[in-house]
């Protein structure tokens, strides 16, 4: 065989391909038995400490997959350097030596390395657990999985919302201790005030012996006039995830008492001034 | 022959050129050949290897998808080195020295390099698969293919999106476990509430029995003060893709149920006060 | 003469210049002659493959374009650089000393790298071929020409459109496959859904023996709750290009058979309720 | 044993091996027992500095939590550095040497960098303080934690946002100083401004004795001629936290009076004119 | 005269300082001579040539005034170099030495060369000719200079804008052949659609015989449902700059012929349910 | 003592690190004592010179804070070069030998830089001064100091601002020169014009007298068609900072006057057709 | 004097120091007597030179205004080279060896040579001059100043705006040529179009007298179909500057006629349509 100037004895090829095929053969078998058993073996030994350190479960479970991840990253970028080796290959010089190409790699690379750093950080300063309910990266949910490079979010409608880390640029967590529950109510502008808010009160002492509300719900006054309504605000302090629920019971029940009370809650208004054309 | 002051022999000129083109040929017919082959094979590879371990076949179709393109990638790659080396040329110190130019050059293309970079990932955590329903780079649709450049989405209407992987800042994948189905429905102020949930209630158990929904709807209670209704929700877990099915057998029973009881899903209000002018 | 220190003789200058004029005039006539015979040949060359293996009239244009459009810009390189020889003047190193002027030389061309390299893997990957109605870069409308740095479009009021291949950050192309008709249409909340469907059903079947639709219309349901109306949503599939057609005749069908039917399309709807000053 | 063409005798891997771990796990010791210690005696000095030197709560708090925070930073990288001391890595030169990898790690750090510079200047310029009301990179709300790289900004609902610091483009500081109190009300075209006025004032006159205004409100004047309305404004300075409240109480107020001094704050208007059709 | 510990002697001072001055008082009578001759020479020039070989004027203005803007251009650089070799200094090590400033240069110029690359290609395309109305770069109206760096835009209004062409992301050139003309008309719901049809053809057929409609105007069918109206649809092909025109000439005609026929242009409806408050 | 394979004796560690702690004390003391007075003669020396060169006092002040500001940036940073310096760290090698850290740290702190160059601009061309009411980086207010790298800017509800100088993009300075009062009055389309006009300029005539008013206010006639109402435009010149108060006092007296002579501000009009269900 | 190691005797610290200082003043002392000296002859010269040339005075004082300009920067960064040169500090390697500083300084002052190089194209372009009527970098008004790094301009309000160079992206200058003033005029729908196209064309022709016009008004015709008007447009070419007042000249004038000939403006139309409850 000859190609391209360069004569190729078959028998010589198969001496010097063999070997290493039979070399890359046994790294990844070598591999595919290691890889598993290293992955339970983290999983086992976090789910002991867990146990054994009295460790919160969302918190347990965020290490666990945390490991895993970087375990599995960590794997694949040893294999690719073993391969190199193999293939006697001096990674090293290879990409410095690249020029142009090491620079558009080192430029398309760097959003990697941004998502990797702000994952750490991410982690370090426990932004983020699994569990929780956040906002972050435009995406709203409960966190299922929060990686080095990827946060994995599940959204209210069942999406699943994978985010590169570095488009993370801040972190609101709904999971970390009481919520205010906020309710904004407009009574007519022929209504009387001073009336109006004393039913409110009415309403918030009742709430205020419901267990899910840490700073029973409050009548703080006039918030504002409306074009056709004066809106007044009721706020309280509830167990966190439960700030939902009670607006929409204290919702239920202003609505009940305005009712009893003969208090409107107004339609817009307008007035019509009729001429002729 | 005498060009700008260096004299050419025609027949020198043959004698280096011609075996060069004959190389070159040569080369482009074993690619041809090459090429199609190696295609095939890739595909009847992934084909048996799923049958066998009874892989999902849109992740078959996802990695077929994917070998193919990365096949055709490198056998381009290696043939533009190839013919480079044919006609003599150092590519690298040619690159490497070619200052200025390879300085736009490499920030040029650091855009592909991230194409790269992102669709590795995609494809290594799985972000995205064939024949799953997405919103990714400002596209919404059924993932036709899935590359290391570019990613192909088919829109509702038909329209076939490309997004180059770069743009893809987040995936929002719809087709990953199971989906909410909500309805939102106003009231009149001045129907009964309770009444209302009563009624909702009962249409709840009805579907409760559908099979679609994975955990029943049921009722939430009052979501807002709208400026002409009180609005309640309903909301339930369904199997993914049943979701917008089942949100519109619900708003049709939900209506006729409000007929036969008498509630109204009412018009927007307006409180009109006359004035001579 | 004496300028500046350096004495010239007329008679010196005439015999180092005029042999240089006269080789840049060749050149130049070299190039006015050889560029448009090459862009001939090229378009016959593709002309005749295209006949001869039975490619789409499209994509024979789209090469022929682009093929000629690569010839062109590579004939400008090569003359640049015959002429910077013809003068004496080493390029790369002239290019690659001058520091500054080349870092803002690289800066400021890699926004022409860029639309190269996109502009290149826009025709490898098929993305847009000529006579597609896409949408690319903030603009919609039929491909005209797409080259190595601009893609052309016509819009649909005659505007030409020239667009950067680096500004098209995703395309959009209408032309791939079949394309669905959506005809989005609301009923008063007094009549009656069950009848509404049923003549929309009717509708349906009529424009199913219809020979552009592919996959007949059908009635999906009770799309939302609107603030007057009940809006209900048929979809079909349609040939390429017909589907706007197929909407037109399906709305001026629907409407005559609601008309027929005493079924209303009805106007914004709004309760008053008088009150005196 | 023999992998790869490097034979390894256990004996020997264990007598290299074993020491480097031993002293591994010495360094862990070392540094959970120090770092907890080096946190205490932080805390510690800074609280009795803070009372023997009659610094402000707040602050004492934002030095303590930034020391310790600092303190935990720089235990990290030294760990780091030691770590790599133990394996006989000379860290400098290995990174200095990554050619690409560092340029993307230069690149991708940066954001890190930019956290600490912004970061170290809004601690120096006493920007934010814990416990202070301010808007910072698109969060509002009262600052728990001013870090190097993150500050934690408690919302008005409880949640709690994580803001980068390079993400503070501006500090909005509402704890520095008095605060003006401002309601706008709109009266109707045909009552008299002057009388308007009037009653305005005798409100102002009244709330300038109340102790939470530090300057007594005033009525300004017409502010603008809306579509139904002529709007007055009044404004007054309040001690640092009591706006919200005095103005809720002055719009209470104002409609009390203009109740009783049968002053309308009108509805929408529009004049009708009928024509036949 | 001993300033600074370095003592200098007038009349060696001018001596020194006296040819140099001299020598640029020629340079600059030279230029001042030369410039005006040379930008005179190119406009004859390209005026000749246009005459001969019958180029459209406008094409003939574009490159005319290009020439001289480039001349111009590289006299003024010619100046700065030669004045800088006057005295002595070798601007290239100069430049290429001074580090940071060189850098900060580099980043600060190349908005220039984008400027002048995005420039050189609009030309060499032809995207934009002296009298073109085009938009680009968020600019509307008739070009009135191409130049290297910017194109200058009478606004209809009669404002000149001027646009860096680096600005200029996607030309949108409307004087590159026919545009449509698109006129859309609301009837009301109660009127027979086939009629209003009957009647728009008969107008399309008046304007086929208009010289100025290349592709007659054709009636497209219902649009589209309104609120309070049925949208119809007519489109034809005009000569370039005759669309404005044309719409407002259809439109005439369309409501005198309604007008004529009895077919209403429909006001907003609203549906009025009056309820006792 | 062994550490890792370094023995100490404590007693050496003593006779080493002793001096140098000393000599850190020292250094510290050294600053506590003289940034103080540093200060303390910059102001002095500023304010006397104030007086004695009749500067006002707005820049007095903006001087002294910024040389303060300078004196304190320098001091930190001679601080951390003696601090190297006293533990024997050679800073400029070591900062350029870091590589990649370095790289980071130039990106990073580029914020920094730009911060400093804007604010050298913004102070020198004296774009704004203390106790400037002005719009700058999105914030609008008072300016309460200029510094090198932040600019303190109270904004009218009492909210203290802090903006980086690189994010003033441009200065809107409201304190330099006279403003402009301008009211636009809407009269019914069944008003006289010529009457509207005659009793705006006698309006006018009157506070021309006004000595807040430097070029006495003009109507300047139609200003646009309104939907119910013909826009009239009155606009003077008035004293710095008195223009709202001039504008709150035309707005009252045309109403006064308008009332007087019958002429109506309108509400919006619609004209109704009224028609058989 | 001992301090850190090195000790110092006063004396010959006077004898180093004593020297450099008075270098120091006198280096002052001849900055302030020569720098307004040269202002002063750089504007007389200018002025001289304009009225010898009739050079336009806005052109006169723009090139005053920025000569003087760049004196005084030319000034700044020669006193700045030769403080350093006294201090015997040798600037150029100082700043080139300063790695990550250098790095951070290039990167930070690229905005700085940004303005330089654009305002250096804004004046050579002759863009702006001072007294133009431009809208530049968002803002809109007269320009009072153009320099190398900021533009001045005076908003119709009276504040002053300061524009960095490099924030205009495209200048729009009102100011070049005549300007056009365009009404549109809606009419009611029952009014006869060719009736109120003959009082609009004979409000046209009494404007086509007026000195101010330079291409008298036009009636264009029918612009578009409102939702309750349909819309006429009246256009003509005017001298610069006086486009606003003509426009309220002819609204004036066309609203006389039109209520002259009983053709009616029209208030917003609806159609009502009642309906029993």
């Amino acid at each position: 065989m000859d190609i391209f100037g360069i004569s190729l004895d078959p028998s010589e090829i198969v001496s010097i391909i063999g070997p290493i095929i039979a070399k890359i053969l046994l790294l990844i078998i070598a591999f595919l038995i290691f890889v598993p058993i290293g992955r339970k073996a983290i999983e086992k030994t976090i789910q002991r400490a867990g146990k054994n350190e009295r460790i919160s479960p969302g918190r347990v479970r965020t290490l666990e997959k945390l490991l895993v991840n970087l375990f599995s990253y960590v794997m694949i970028f040893i294999f690719i350097i073993m391969l190199f080796a193999l293939l006697g290959l001096d990674i090293g010089p290879l990409l410095a030596g690249a020029g142009i190409i090491g620079l558009a790699v080192g430029f398309g690379a760097q959003g990697l390395v941004s998502d990797v750093v702000t994952g750490f950080f991410i982690l370090l300063e426990r932004q983020i657990e699994i569990d929780d309910y956040v906002t972050a990266g435009g995406f709203d949910g409960i966190v299922e999985e929060v990686g080095l490079r990827t946060t994995k979010i599940r959204g209210f409608n069942g999406t699943l919302n994978f985010v590169p880390n570095r488009h993370i640029e801040g972190v609101a967590n709904h999971s970390r201790g009481n919520m205010r529950a906020l309710v904004d109510i407009g009574i007519s502008y022929h209504d009387n005030i001073d009336q109006a808010i004393t039913v409110l009160e009415k309403v918030c002492i009742e709430f205020q012996t419901d267990e899910r509300f840490k700073d029973g719900p409050n009548v703080l006054g006039v918030q504002s006039f409306g074009s056709s309504d004066v809106v007044l605000r009721v706020v309280g302090q509830t167990e966190n995830g439960e700030q939902f629920g009670c607006e929409r019971d204290m919702r239920k029940r202003i609505k009940e008492m305005f009712d009893t009370e003969n208090i409107e809650i107004p339609y817009p208004h307008q007035v019509f001034i009729q001429k002729e054309s």
